[in-house]
């Protein structure tokens, strides 16, 4: 039915993220050429271009061996830091990942017994198919198997983050050009291996889960899902506990530091200095890496699921029924050419065309991509077919499918720019917010809330109109596809993503090897526009959970058997009520959470302040390793109560209550957690860039705000760390709230058609 | 069928209405005999008790006539202030109205197309109904019957307590005991003056429109719903443009005074001081009165409207019919009884009695009223009934509706207490917030912000429950009455609610007619008592609004003919999704009001401090009037945008997208406003209590942060004032959001059931 035939997506796919990871290895070696040992440097130094640009631009002064070796040290340093935190990490995460896997395992195989008979199938009437039992080994397997990818996507993110961020500082040396190209080139490594990874595991898990299940297409799917589940358990814990050791460390190193003491930002004397830079790659790369490969496993996998109950699964069509897995294979390619762009068609010259070559990298993704998407679905797909609707079969045609896709694409484009416009400091919202510091902290607090509260519209509006127009052409399966719509630039999201944080430890670096100013400034307008990035991407990144939600949602109901979620029905709205609670309740834990870890950071440092002598002179080395401890040791164990609050809730509320509360409870904290997510990512965001615009002092009216320490500077500075908390940390994780607690559902929806709804049943 | 016949309820209802208007003119002569003038005073003064309790009590070194005078003076200022906004405010809300009013006739009449023919009636089959036309008319009359008994009932109690504050500072010169029960008293007149009266004029107004509408109780009804329409629009203006009003000049007020330039709260230099006073008359006294009287006329008519179409209106059983009626009726007398515990049965003789004080009226009311809603279910109530749910007639028993009415009045006493303990400063929670000012603003902010989201939970709960059950019991009747026995001790609530604006500006008086310290620590016990009965009075305003726009959304879909709300329809989702975006988009506009106004007012302050000779050293009076300005122009300004909002919002989606949308907005605003009100209320009264809590200084822990003017007490400060606009001005304002697109949506839903969802009749 499809031009394009099995054997030709049996090819495409793999081929395409080969292609990835070749990209991204490419890429690797590029960075890798700038060297960080004094001895192989000097070798590169007497190569022809590295001597005529470094004799050009390279800063008086300064030594260059003992900047090279101090950079050297500090890279070490963090790139420890990280590593020994997330292995700490992945250990409790382990030891949950093997409970919840037996868990799994036990509730699936209850539904029918621990029978091994087949049984017949449930959509596909007529045909039978694998037992039960089966089902719960596989979801088992390919729950471990998404977690596994998730926490190799967050661990490779982060070496590639540290192993980048000494070489930027270096390269800044010769020019903001080359720490550009350095960043960008890393973030890319970093998305290329994340998108191209997630692909190609979940590809290879199809074909070998297929040797079993034959043309039990149904039961494979189902059992697929797990992959997501797993994805996005991992991203939990690493959103959560990463964004809460980046923030304490970050709070508590600000509070003493810059507030207390008056010392810079990233000042080596700073005890919490390095615990600080440890959690930009904890935190923002690996946490940021593990969500949004949730999301496109997540998504992948309900568009897997609805499809295997429709026309494309029950004819048994792979080149349709592979329509995701196709469109993501060219996502790859079209940010493999998007990513040339910034890196060799191009070339910056100037601070100020940093943001808008970021900013290109988007626009051209998206356009590409829609040429992209429109040959996919030419291609890909029957020119009609017929999608599951919640019991019926509704009549898709290909270009309907074409455009639920592109909306999805689209509505990430809107949803970007409206994040950068009320998050960057060269429009009007984030410089009424450095206004309102004239009158102090409180004003600024207020403007800031009042700004995030402000962003969320047109934000929820292009996600309605996404999902109305999604919807109404292909049901649930429509949104499904315009999540991954939203997500088939991933790899570009990614790389400008990670750049932010990368350019942030940059400017870390040179701050602590003593790098002259000039430098400094260098990796400081690298950061900024970071900051906006990283708004955008955390924008891409709600707005992609609130559609994969939805498509999970969906994919709950029909696997629950559920043919309306009635709001008039007490318990579904109660369902509703309490699941708009729940963001608040997850919200009040984490930010409780970052503000107590970031007290006893206060203490640490203000004890070494106080009692190493020599410190504040710069004479004595302050103890990095306690501060790093303790921010190993709070985020480890305060992100246990928010984790089992995600965790638990579908478990509790579809074993006693049903599915039909259920269903209320996921509509309700999608529909709220969202509005949160948003506001709170951007009224950090733009806290962090009002200061950024005071200090910076580009304009008459950012200079008659500061300098820096001046009063309005230090009511910004209050905001931001206010932010913190917020962008870093409670925000972001309410992505993985929301899509978790739904592919949780769709996970477990077997068990709980089967054996939920407990306490009703006793009740009557 | 009920034991009650209808002539006892006829004589009932307004009999128990005017004893509740007796006892709160009682209650105003026993308040005005303390004397303001001091030619009258000094006769007072020979009388026996008063020249007795004056020579012991009374301060020395001070002059009684002249500081008489000043607090006569003063009061005169703050009640001009007060009065002349309500005018200013009046005018404009008054062009709204008429406005509004020509709106309800026209779509209203236009569902018939303006016939003046009867029609078969649409539940009460096989009769004939008034014409739609007339519906038309009657609504239109109820809408503005209802916008004066509001605003009626928010001036008189602004008269009440611009009457009342001086009366208490002067009180308090004899003693803290004395003070209290001038305070309570006061609100008491505020509490029965609304209960009754809101009561009187819905039982007049039926009695009359029963003359034109003879039999057609379903007519009848649902024109009366007007009523809380009107009640609820006043209510909108009232919360939003006296929220605006009052923390415009708070915030102005603190910024220059107490943070910049040192003075103590209430100085009479802070030019914003008499706007800040009058604040509190027109926000909290005129907009909480507005707000609870929309609450209890919304719920009555809710349960009226399905009440007509159940047995009882289908059967036409008065008394039965009266149900809510005469539970309000039966509240106004336990609230008499209760009032005189804290008046007459027992006398407060120390600090420490007064917030024990206030707390037992809340248990003792809602102890006598619980036997109070038993014995009006089992009077007023036959034994078996039919309430309509959604199509169908449900049999329900006149103990379940006890247990419905029940579940809403203890849910409201348990959200009452949460509020207390997580706004007192007796407890943990506002101690860690006081303890994170250690650390400076930001901490306090962020622990502030988590204590409001945690604060969410109980609530929540409880609210969900109490739904639970009594749609359980007795569908959306249940909901309407349970949100009725939440209110029908609304005359206490308001009473100890009004108690506390009263005490902070007789604290404020104090201060400005410079009466020593021990006067002024008196009115600040009272008023650290009164800002958590201020925080307890939202909780039940929030809660009882929760429960009372459910009512009334159950009362739009069974008018709009709709039999399901299915979350899994596009229509219905994205209206969920936006519904809940709305209380962000609104609560953005109020707090950048608030934020842009005392900007402003800042500015003023400022410029008198700078150009006055001799302000600051008190020999020059400041411009009280311009500041008054000030904070009255922006805030009728202001009100607009957010007040078009929440009005066009219904009639909007409604005309244009059509009922199930809508019906999706509602419930979305709901779910997701419910959250955002709660959090906002308590965070706000948690910093205020974190202030005072380190100002009073009464623990070790407390003193340790203290004394007034360290780094803690301005860390206070700071996150104090951000909690101004939250808890005042957009936490509650969020209330009447919800409501009032719930009783709007009802109010049109005949038109909207014939003539809405335009854009998609076009589109297919």
């Amino acid at each position: 039915m499809a031009i394009l035939s099995d054997l030709g997506t049996e090819i495409l796919v793999p081929a395409c993220a080969i292609v990835g990871i070749v990209f991204s290895v490419v890429q690797w070696i590029l960075v890798s050429r700038v060297k960080l040992s004094p001895e192989r440097h000097s070798l590169s130094n007497s190569s022809k271009n590295g001597t005529a640009e470094y004799l050009i631009e390279e800063e008086e002064g300064l030594n260059d061996h003992s900047v090279v070796q101090k950079c050297a040290e500090i890279q070490n340093a963090i790139s420890e830091g990280a590593t020994s935190f997330l292995y700490t990490e992945y250990q409790y995460v382990g030891i949950f990942m093997v409970a919840f896997a037996i868990l799994i395992f036990v509730f699936l195989g209850s539904v029918e017994g621990f029978s091994t008979k087949s049984q017949p199938c449930i959509y596909n009437k007529g045909e039978m198919c694998k037992p039960a039992l089966a089902n719960a080994i596989f979801s088992t397997i390919s729950f471990l198997l998404g977690g596994f990818t998730s926490l190799l996507s967050g661990f490779l993110g982060m070496k590639i983050a540290t192993y980048a961020n000494a070489r930027t500082t270096l390269e800044a040396r010769k020019g903001v050009g080359k720490a550009f190209i350095t960043a960008f080139r890393s973030g890319a490594v970093m998305g290329f291996l994340l998108a191209a990874n997630g692909l190609l595991v979940l590809y290879i898990a199809i074909n070998l889960f297929k040797i079993y299940y034959g043309d039990d297409w149904e039961g494979l799917y189902e059992a697929i899902t797990g992959y997501g589940l797993g994805g996005s358990s991992m991203a939990l814990f690493g959103r959560v506990g990463g964004g809460i050791y980046t923030k304490a460390a970050d709070v508590g190193a600000d509070l003493v530091g810059k507030v207390e003491r008056g010392i810079p930002e990233d000042d080596p004397r700073n005890p919490a200095v390095i615990a600080d830079n440890v959690g930009d790659n904890v935190g923002d790369i690996a946490g940021m890496g593990a969500d949004l490969f949730g999301s496109y496993a997540e998504s992948s996998c309900a568009a897997l699921v609805v499809a295997s109950i429709s026309s494309f699964g029950i004819n048994h069509e792979m080149t349709a029924m592979f329509y995701p897995l196709i469109i993501s294979s060219i996502g790859i390619l079209v940010c493999l050419i998007t990513t040339l762009f910034a890196t060799d068609f191009f070339e910056i010259k100037a601070v100020k065309e940093i943001e808008p070559a970021l900013k290109k990298q988007l626009i051209i993704s998206t356009i590409l991509m829609t040429a992209g998407i429109a040959f996919v679905s030419w291609i890909a797909l029957p020119s009609s077919f017929t999608i599951f609707n919640f019991g019926s079969q509704k009549v898709v045609k290909n270009w309907q499918l074409f455009l639920c896709v592109g909306v999805g694409l689209w509505a990430g484009l809107i949803i970007g720019f409206v994040t950068e416009y009320y998050t960057s400091n060269t429009y009007s919202p984030v410089q009424d917010v450095a206004d309102s510091c004239r009158t102090g902290a409180a004003t600024n607090v207020i403007f800031g809330l009042a700004l995030g509260y402000k962003s969320v519209i047109i934000p929820i509006f292009a996600i309605a109109v996404s999902i109305f127009v999604s919807f109404s052409f292909a049901a649930m399966y429509g949104i499904a596809v315009a999540a991954l719509g939203m997500l088939s630039t991933i790899a570009t999201g990614l790389a400008i993503d990670a750049y932010g944080p990368i350019s942030d430890n940059a400017g870390g670096i040179a701050e602590m090897a003593g790098m002259s100013h000039r430098i400094r400034e260098r990796t400081d307008a690298l950061d900024a526009a970071g900051n906006t990035t990283a708004a955008i991407g955390k924008g891409f990144a709600i707005g992609s959970a609130a559609l994969v939600s939805l498509a999970l949602f969906g994919a709950f109901v029909s696997r629950a058997a559920i043919s309306t979620v009635d709001v008039l029905t007490p318990k579904v709205f109660i369902g509703l009520l309490v699941g708009a609670m729940l963001p608040y309740w997850f919200s009040a834990m984490t930010m409780k959470s970052v503000g107590s870890a970031a007290l006893k950071m206060v203490e640490e440092v203000r004890r070494q302040f106080n009692t190493i002598p020599g410190l504040m002179e710069g004479t004595a080395k302050p103890d990095y390793a306690t501060c790093v401890k303790i921010s190993t040791d709070a985020s480890i164990k305060e992100m246990i109560p928010p984790g089992a609050l995600v965790m638990l809730t579908p478990l509790i509320v579809g074993t006693l209550l049903g599915v039909e509360t259920l269903a209320g409870v996921l509509a309700g904290s999608l529909v709220s957690g969202v509005q949160i997510a948003i506001s709170a990512s951007n009224t950090g965001g733009a806290w962090d860039n009002a200061k950024k615009y005071i200090e910076a002092g580009a304009s008459e009216h950012a200079k008659a705000l500061g300098p820096k320490g001046s009063d309005p500077h230090k009511a910004a500075v209050i905001g931001d760390t206010i932010g913190d908390p917020l962008k870093d940390t409670s925000g972001p994780s309410l992505n993985i709230l929301i899509k978790l607690m739904a592919v949780e559902s769709l996970v477990f929806a077997p068990f709980f058609a089967a054996h939920g709804g407990l306490l009703f049943k006793i009740w009557k």
